[in-house]
């Protein structure tokens, strides 16, 4: 178990924030990610486009006021001058700024810590891919979920081969509070979700649906070849689906399904993955995230904990307190910057990050991306099968 | 609660069987369902197409030896002209018998319970509509899992309005029991199950498949109109599906996904059904029958249980037990057999068995198959949308 | 797996029954439950002492009238003489009657099937088990819970000393549904168990206490040695207790608590045991009946269920249906009539009923007694540990 | 919700610690949950009585190595004199070290945020209530646990008198990792704990039983008047108890029971607390704290989430993530210093902290240390009654 991860041999690492300011939810999901475990420090932000805003977010947040910006750009220019300027940079904004920042800061030699899903298009997709490459700075997607000791649990089982030959992979991402016109009766967080301009072509399915995927892919292993999607707009007058129903083919002949509904009523977060192999089985549920259920085939299931008698090394080096003493979102989150941290430290000294390191990359991203893409394709193709393109 | 289901003042009904002889599964859950609540009274048998284990399982049963047959034919003839025969047979062989034998039984007079999915091919399914129709006489099919009383609940909620317009459902039926080639290890349950010829072009779809179809068209009350299939065997040898994955279109606009799967390690009979509308949701699993979860949108989770304080009529009328007292599959088998009681009792006599009865008819059955009929030619047509036929 | 428990050689055993007219419940439990397997017939019956309601009563249960008696005695004394008179009798009145009653019947050399708590009082408990000795007739008292069939798995397990040396013994048995007055308010059901004269010196601690005692002794073979506790009644005008809490000692230097209440509003059947040793741990609810828990010691959790790979023979012997197919309360209870069954069936023949026959006898139910009567004594003591009489 | 609690106009709160050095639990999660909200800074430590264990902790930590005391006495006599000098000391030592340390640092004028129980002594205990009102300075007891939001919810709740009048409660807390005699195989985290030298004189009810306690004192808003207890030692050669099975009678006639366990075996951090009053019922389990039952009297049981539609002000401001985005235990940890940081900046202010700061005071502490206190002497004296002094 790992308590306190920062060695911190060389203080924290200087953060920055695009986003994020008064009002928004994953800025201070961020922060908070960020500070748990004392490897990071907040330092500069440009967390509004709006400048009054902006200043009073960084207030807030205890930001020097020379070190809150108007602009990205802005932030970008001075930070990357200053002797001690920020290290890396947290991108919380909506997913169509997601490109133009990146790509502002990578360029600027700073490491990026971005929300997903990547982008809001295909093509800023596959150039920021080359940006980050051409920068030789980390990018870090947080697909925050895989996280999760349990989920690293998860896919260390599966990679041991514990449940033999995936055969069946059943992901879900269930909410509700999309299901009556929130957008419209002054919700922040609905409204840049459900508009194209900000969204891009997918509502549900890249606001959750990219999650499930990741999941999915994070803990079998396995490629994602084809979907046959049918996405769904119940709510009237919404622009983007907030419903998705899709049939999945993966490579080495896995099959599955993938449900994502912010229509759902009754679901919160209802993230879900149940992955059945010729030799076992595995399932785990988001809201009960210290808990994995095996059943090894011909055998009784199990409950392995966070933590517990069942758990190995995998979940341990991202577990913080003893078995029964729940671990959270926040936690899981926080592991993301945790692994970050781990990576950026290294890249401090020149020192390769260590095999071990774990976390989404900007290829993990663009494979989100064209999860996206196949899927609205094979939609708007009537559920034709449709490759994911590789 | 109706703990006594009989009035019987003209005594049980006369049943009579065939199949379900020594060492099968689902005769003998007809029996216990038959006998339950004291309505029935199993007279006569033709129990095995094998003579001496027709004799033998006979006499287990304590029939006289002289009803102990030996073919059904031979059977419906006899019993047919009888003063005390049988008045209903239960038809509990594999599914390529269902039709010859209920055929027979209705031109012989005989009221038919059978067994689910109606026929082995859709010919035969067509056909039976029109004989049954011709005779007069009841057909009851065993979709038992509508005989649930927290089943008969959601449908009468989602009847009333309480969820308003349904958007998304999402039915599940999930097993682990063929995850290996047990039909090659002596399992008689699993060999005529993956046999074509016993019981017809779909394996685990026509098995189990057919039972989330069915409940989720029962709770409902809408139509199934299109399906886009992809029918799996990951058994090596397999020459039926063991994993089925369905996008559904439902009449008024409802959509869905349907998972069926026999290689599902860990899932015992892990049917399930979730229906979300513009006005709430619903979610049930028929390994925890006696509960229905119910979320009004905008509100808390409620937990309704059977007997329990939110528990109507519809559920009242096929309940035996108090709350907390759970009543299991074998009570919920038994609501069908009850059923059916009401609407033989009432054919005795001439009378209209009532508008209340319930259960699942031999139009309910084609309708089964032609879901079955559509998802394997969809699957065929490489997961096109195909329409069910109405 | 048994699914037809009848072999019926010699056909089903002739049943009388006293108690359970009309809007009684545990009378149509007992007939359920001595039906379900086929093994025993109804054919007599004192249902009511009020003549005009037994004879309505019979009527329904399509007794023959002259089968249909206005008093126990009168029944007794009949069909003791009659060539097919009843063989075994079921007891299901108010607790005051089970002694008289069963006195009756075993002295007309009539086996007879009791529900609990044996009696109303100490002195008949202890007469009862010298009138059962003497008549050389089997006494069964319905403790219906031994008969799930995961608790007999745990009562196997604990046998076989997978959980090591028995340390902590929690037993619960939590109900609501007398949080009000409702005995004045029409509740027949109510009415007696809270009256004194009918019920006894225990109110809960009789009803439902006993059986939380029972569970526990079954389970873990263990003798209960002492009781401190603390009777309560909670509704202002109620004669007897509604709510009690216990520590208890056991014998071999176990240790537990027993909490059983009417009052606990959002309990509907709570029935629950969890035994500890210093090898692993058991836990079992009654509303989840399918399930048993087991952690051995160092290990994961595991789920064993109902007809699953952990489940051994104890368990399968009063199986019917296959995992997943939820058995429930009324399998459970039939499970006593068909342990009941077995002895009889052996008595029929003068032979011993196989040292397997379980089900708990008149000596469970003495021992019932004196916890009952410990317990009222302590609590009218004000605690004292309050040894219980061996 | 709040999701960044500092408004840190005036900068974080400085805060020093005694104990947590490497090795340690407690300690870790006091730090991140000082550092989770971003409201205080560890700036100071005497980590270990080991000097030289202390100064590589502190190293760890990142603190200035002339902040790295070795001895308590040194850190507050160095610390009150500093310009910067910490503002708040954290003591998580073992129970036997809390009452020098907290005099020390309460008489040097520094906050204290101390672990539990209060102290290893009842005269400890009460000298240091005297101790902290003399010093005008803060004193903020870690009963975590009831830093929860849903149990802040459930208390609402019981005070705005949606479950009536309190009649039953039932605290538990089972843990199993106690179930061998680990203090003898390395575990340090036991070691003390079972040490009668540096626990005090229970064990089990002094390290988890006072949670329990407390938790339901919290909840209920109840004095507790008395207890009937027997603590066991199961293990062999353990000096403290290890089980702690007592009935309870609390103000306004409710009772109720607490079972507290370490050789619980497949329990892990199982606190719980239900709670029936003559209007309804609540139901909170400490390893799912994000769920709280609500059973109102005659209606289905409702599912309250934090975040969720039934969550209140109590609960909200105590949130930091939407609704099915768990927060765990460092979240409820975090609560606790975060009303403790609102009383600090009044403090700074001399202003009152606001009536709406809750946090577990020193007298809170009393009352635990009086708990533990009658319940040792109750089981001493065979379980007799006895009264918890006031």
């Amino acid at each position: 178990m790992s308590t306190d991860q920062s060695p911190s041999d060389t203080g924290p690492i200087r953060l920055g924030m695009v986003g994020g300011g008064q009002g928004a939810f994953i800025g201070a999901v961020h922060r908070i990610a960020a500070r748990l475990d004392g490897d990071f420090q907040l330092v500069a932000g440009a967390l509004s486009s709006d400048p009054e805003r902006a200043r009073l977010s960084a207030l807030d947040l205890g930001l020097s006021p020379e070190r809150a910006y108007t602009s990205y750009e802005g932030m970008a220019r001075v930070e990357s001058r200053l002797k001690d300027g920020i290290e890396a940079v947290a991108i919380v904004t909506p997913n169509h700024m997601h490109f133009p920042a990146a790509k502002t800061f990578l360029e600027a030699g700073i490491h990026v810590i971005c929300d997903k899903p990547l982008t809001a298009t295909m093509d800023n997709a596959v150039a920021l891919v080359d940006v980050a490459k051409a920068s030789g700075k980390l990018f870090i997607l947080t697909h925050n979920y895989t996280g999760y000791p349990m989920v690293r649990q998860a896919r260390a089982m599966v990679a041991e081969g514990l449940i033999g030959r995936v055969r069946v992979i059943q992901a879900e991402y269930a909410q509700g509070w999309l299901a009556t016109k929130v957008e419209d009766e002054g919700s922040k967080q609905a409204a840049w979700r459900v508009d194209p301009a900000k969204s891009g072509a997918g509502g549900c399915i890249g606001d959750i649906g990219t999650h499930a995927y990741n999941l999915a892919a994070f803990v079998t292993g396995l490629e994602l070849e084809a979907v046959a999607a049918d996405l769904t707009t119940f709510v009237e007058g919404r622009r983007l689906d907030d419903n998705v129903a899709i049939l999945t083919r993966w490579s080495d002949g896995a099959r599955g399904m993938l449900w994502a509904s912010q229509v759902a009523v009754g679901n919160e977060n209802a993230l879900s993955l149940r992955v059945y192999g010729d030799k076992g089985g595995l399932e785990w549920r988001q809201e009960d995230p210290n808990q994995l259920w095996y059943t090894p085939l011909g055998a009784e299931k199990r409950l392995i904990t966070r933590g517990g008698a069942g758990a190995g090394p995998a979940a341990a080096r991202v577990t913080r307190t003893p078995f029964g003493h729940p671990e959270g979102y926040l936690e899981g989150f926080a592991n993301i910057y945790q692994e970050a941290a781990r990576a950026i430290r290294a890249a401090r000294t020149g020192a390769a990050p260590g095999e071990e390191v774990i976390y989404p990359t900007v290829e993990d991203g663009l494979k989100g991306m064209r999860f996206i893409d196949a899927s609205v394709r094979s939609s708007a193709a009537g559920g034709a099968w449709t490759a994911v393109e590789r």
